[in-house]
């Protein structure tokens, strides 16, 4: 085979498998308070955005992530006025929820300041402005002390961390315990989306056990994927609903939505995205019942523990 | 990171991407008359099968490709009884169709003689029996050649062949000339299902150009894909129809006819699958409208020209 | 580049340089009490083997090492009749001695006995008979303990283990107290020879602080070293005698002694490839000097530990 | 096996063996008149300059092939005065040919003033000013011609080019009838050295051409090498002489004729360097022996050639 490269980022998405992309340049390369971090950039991707040496974004797909997270619970919720966001370091998931008028607060709260600053400077186009939107709340505290201690509610809670790793950042806020907590700030048609990693049929315990701990929380849960390339393929997320379920919403339904909010730059998500988004083949969704693992602050789940990690 | 393996496969799924799969033994490895091939093992995918160093498929997943291409047709069209293969050396894509009673006559040409008893020997779950059954008919000839001169028409029809490359024994076979003498062959009701390459949004020219180059004669096509994890993800088909249109099918007819035509045993497909395949997201739907080519004999397309490959 | 191969094996040679070698075959892979095993076939070495990923041995370049670990202390030494082979499993640091007619009891004490059953086995040509000589002693025991115990004194110790990690069986056989051991079970005039590691510039830290820790209780002890090419390169060797210094034996007395003992088989060994082993440029003696670690039981040396691992 | 670094450069050493270096910078990634060009940044080796995706040299190693390629020659004539360099794009052998005082002119002909010009903003210490010596004379056009064209002749000629591959600059460098050209342009006691490529038992093809292809036009030619960790291993060199053989010269005369002409700081080559490097195992003088070919201009030697490669 000819290979055109000659510098490559290896990025293992689990023990049976490493991705291998090529790079072009090392913009940046050195560690916050938390964790390493590094913009690459890629003559696929652009520049890449990676956190302890895995993938958290890429300037190319990076849409197709950030639309998922924001835009499933917000349209599904009637009038979202207050949101929250549980990490959410580029920005570019409060650049999502800010293109909703009807949002008067949006709060994110990230531990490390560090991943904010570098990609302000680095990354410009992920926030597009919204740190600087006069609607945003920025505090870099835990999520989850933050929100405990939270007297408001919010309509929309999007969890946007990285993956669970020991010792990481952020494992404790994929717990039953912080879902309990998050459950208490939501309002009453309140939704919460959570990036739960790997869709992939052969690595969906952190789907299946994310899927399972919130149903333990929430009367409403659902799962749903998109194909985002930078992280190596299908990519899973769930919402947690009090009363709403976003997979009953019809394609026309959403389009209607999406219309009337004025958004009218979306690259990714509209009527018939979200559909297929939210249906699944019948092996994955068999696979999705089988062998989920309840996590909680005692029990925690890592990445790299299913089968193939 | 922390690296489990030591042998490892390498996989080059475009210029700009390097799939490392673990793997822990070598079956066989040899050449046929016309291309190298390998039987591997691996901890994620059980066996793997290679063409000239290209995963065609593994013991794991196969069933997702292979009732992709056979059902999605075999369900669209009324009552297959005459149905082809060009190529499909495992067997398995033989086995599928085989599973409808109606089939009385299932034709299989591939020109690698040497695939089938390989495969025969190390796969005997792939093919299942099906080389033995009555129906069944095995020719070691160039497909097209084969089906020009063929006086019988066919209902389905399923080009299951690895991706053409310089030289390679497929390209000819994935051009508009070839797609004329199909529809010459094809039944009044008849559908060609084309297992068409990438289907994730940054290696897409493949797809699009074999929806382009069938959209040249027939006047039904549509683009269906699935995720298949030993090919690096989301894996595109297109499906050419003289009347039948497979995507306005609901998931309740899928559903019904599966029952009807007695296949109890579909791990992969069924009428959610089948929605949720014939749905693209919005971004997709826009690129498979751009810069695609017209694939013909003096014009042939080849893997790894698209942007990132 | 071209690639022509798809499955490789990666030699982690330090933390800063991975050696990825094309494999045609994997002829064992398994675990034995103490380890994992494997016999893999490269269309550049032929049969590997490894023990816990690392490469041990191949086919096409043993006997550089194999050469060199023994006739470096056997031809220094007057008359050697009594050897021992701490480790030593494949069996050729064994064929290597048996070479010598003067040898009348060769004692090869190896913990794992899995790892002699499948090299007999797979790899017959590496002891060429020797585990049949009747000259041969083989004990299946820990090579210290044994050594410790033995009431015999030898005329020359070949330490023949895989490199020292964390928790393996060899890292106790580095050490300052079992060369004093080994001190003890020595002939008069006897010599030890320690394969020790990486020899190239900027990995030395292994080979010199053995090289300290024999000079800690060998009155005379001296590097060598050889370009082993399925190891990465150059291969440091140290060796402690009583009274005799081998660097000070000329090519010709070695041809001599080669003559004379009957050696006509060598095919790495020589009076000039004597001279240049026991050579080296002006940067490597100056980097022996600085730096090294003396090893013992409480403060044991790893591999990986130097600035490069 | 723990991998502590996630960005790797990969460097084909021959078709069986890929070395992968971390790296974490790439200060420069562009094109030349004639070739690809990158600066990178090692953990281990510092700065490292890759030409068409080759390393070229590190900065923690490039003294030992600076020098290696330098020395020999210059040491072994009683008193070089006119110098001649082909390639030597660093500066670096530039730097290590004006240590000696005795030099009044230093031709260095490169075709590519790019590398020059890139290698003077990103790696000073490379020429330490050489490039700004009263004695220095640069030239950026084909060293062949020039040297065919020329008047003068020289003490010294060194040939500092990267391997020769398909297309590439270099190849019309290492044939019969360039050495011929230089054999005219030596003075009596004049000497070429030549890098030459892979020194490894296994990969011995172009040094043994060289060596080859230098025998069919010098009375007098040596094969040398030494071990270059950033080029993999063991590196060769051959060098071509009128009427002087520098494998005659002694440690001591070596030793003596460094501190005579007040090479006071070398890194590498001394008395002890010079015999351990000169003199071969019995391996590789027999290798060397076996299936050389006369690189010429109709038939040229092409890196990637050989055996592994």
């Amino acid at each position: 085979m000819e290979i055109r490269h000659d510098k490559w980022f290896i990025d293992k998405i689990n023990n049976n498998l490493l991705q291998m992309h090529a790079i072009d340049g090392v913009l940046y390369s050195g560690k916050t308070k938390f964790q390493t971090m590094e913009i690459l950039h890629s003559p696929a991707y652009g520049k890449i955005l990676t956190l302890d040496n895995k993938i958290q974004s890429s300037e190319v797909d990076e849409f197709i992530y950030h639309e998922s997270l924001v835009h499933a619970p917000m349209l599904a919720h009637p009038k979202p006025e207050k949101t929250f966001i549980a990490g959410g370091g580029e920005g570019a998931t409060l650049r999502e929820m800010l293109k909703y008028k009807t949002v008067k607060k949006a709060v994110m709260v990230d531990i490390d300041k560090g991943v904010i600053d570098i990609s302000k400077q680095y990354l410009p186009d992920y926030h597009a402005g919204a740190f600087d939107d006069a609607r945003s709340r920025l505090h870099y505290v835990d999520a989850r002390k933050f929100l405990e201690e939270s007297k408001e509610r919010y309509d929309v809670i999007a969890i946007d961390l990285s993956e669970p790793v020991e010792e990481g950042p952020a494992y404790l806020l994929y717990t039953k315990e912080f879902y309990q907590i998050v459950m208490d700030k939501l309002t009453d048609d309140g939704l919460i989306s959570v990036q739960a990693g790997c869709g992939s049929y052969l690595e969906l315990l952190n789907l299946k056990s994310v899927k399972k701990t919130l149903e333990s929380v929430f009367p409403i849960v659902n799962v749903y994927q998109a194909d985002i390339p930078s992280f190596g393929g299908l990519w899973g997320f769930t919402i947690g609903s009090k009363t709403i379920d976003p997979s009953k919403l019809t394609a026309k339904e959403i389009d209607k939505r999406i219309k009337e909010r004025g958004l009218t730059d979306l690259k990714f998500y509209d009527g018939q995205t979200h559909e297929a988004m939210f249906t699944q083949p019948k092996h994955i969704r068999k696979a999705l019942q089988r062998g989920a693992r309840l996590i909680t602050d005692d029990n925690p789940l890592y990445l790299y523990e299913s089968k193939g990690l």
